[in-house]
């Protein structure tokens, strides 16, 4: 069985979480030329606000485009965070907007103030999308920055490619600061910090 | 097993197939209250430009997001005609935009001149995605019209709003006159035509 990693992006309605997903899918499967699928998925409870959206990534083709046992959680709110963290991997990458998320279910998590910064550095929150790519870009291996900056460029309205491509280099520079903080987090004793390092 | 309704929207990178997905997925899920998955996927191959999405509809939680026999195909170019016209089931419906699909696979398919409507009526294209929602709209019975204005008015930039339910509109009438000529069509007289009706 081939390569195969599953990404839920998870939030309220108007985070802009589709965008961010169809802006991932395309960096992966249009620049960087891998297989995959994007999904998002309403039942009749969609009138309540939550928005989530799937990214599957693969090196063969993709049988089953829905997450079964994620690898990456990116949470843009509590009520998120708390309903999808069970479906992460023992192993798996748990990224939140700190701006909402306060209760944090694991030492591993990675905080980023992704709203914050786009409501103080940007004066707009509709990049907070944007923002979040780029700490997602930089916490993980899975996309280049290169391939995602274009698939941005793409997608944008004609006229916000700056903003948009400062909100990336901010939600990276953002990430960097993350990882610094969470790597001189405590962690239980029981959890050899090593352990954690090797997740990532 | 319960009701599960296939679309499969495709034509060219740059059609607008994808937020043509997301609204039509939207309606059926948010403002219809049913179960709905919308997926796109890419492959190494996507830099060519060919565009697909799908809308699973179903009356239960769908497992299984990815279509399989479509019930609809809506082909927006020549090539994702050829291409998907044997995904299609034997009752299933197809919708072409007839600007750019002149080799028609079957009698039974509705030509609707969907970009020629954008150019020539809006002196914009870029309405082709939503015209091409109003005749889908128009000739299936899978969504109301009233929830597709909603999700329209929701996902479009603000201030085009009026030009969307025009486009909107617009769509609807000419799906209804591409019915009408379809009616008068002479089929095949292996085929009764009671037979062809009865498929919608």
């Amino acid at each position: 069985m081939g390569f195969r990693y599953e990404i839920r992006l998870s939030g309220s309605g108007g985070q802009g979480l589709i965008l961010m997903g169809i802006i991932l899918a395309e960096a992966i499967g249009i620049y960087d030329g891998k297989f995959v699928a994007q999904t998002q998925s309403y039942g009749p409870e969609a009138r309540g606000g939550s928005s989530k959206a799937e990214v599957i990534m693969s090196d063969e083709e993709i049988d089953y485009p829905k997450a079964m046992k994620l690898d990456l959680l990116f949470a843009m709110n509590q009520k998120s965070c708390d309903e999808f963290y069970p479906d992460l991997k023992p192993d798996g990458v748990l990224i939140v907007d700190s701006t909402f998320v306060n209760q944090i279910p694991t030492p591993k998590a990675f905080q980023v103030p992704v709203t914050r910064i786009a409501r103080e550095k940007f004066k707009r929150e509709v990049v907070a999308n944007i923002i979040a790519l780029g700490a997602l870009t930089q916490l993980t291996q899975i996309v280049s920055s290169k391939a995602v900056e274009s698939a941005i460029l793409a997608r944008v309205p004609k006229g916000t490619e700056k903003l948009n491509r400062d909100a990336l280099k901010a939600g990276m520079a953002a990430a960097k600061k993350a990882k610094k903080k969470w790597m001189k987090t405590e962690v239980p004793s029981e959890i050899p910090k090593e352990d954690l390092l090797d997740s990532y």
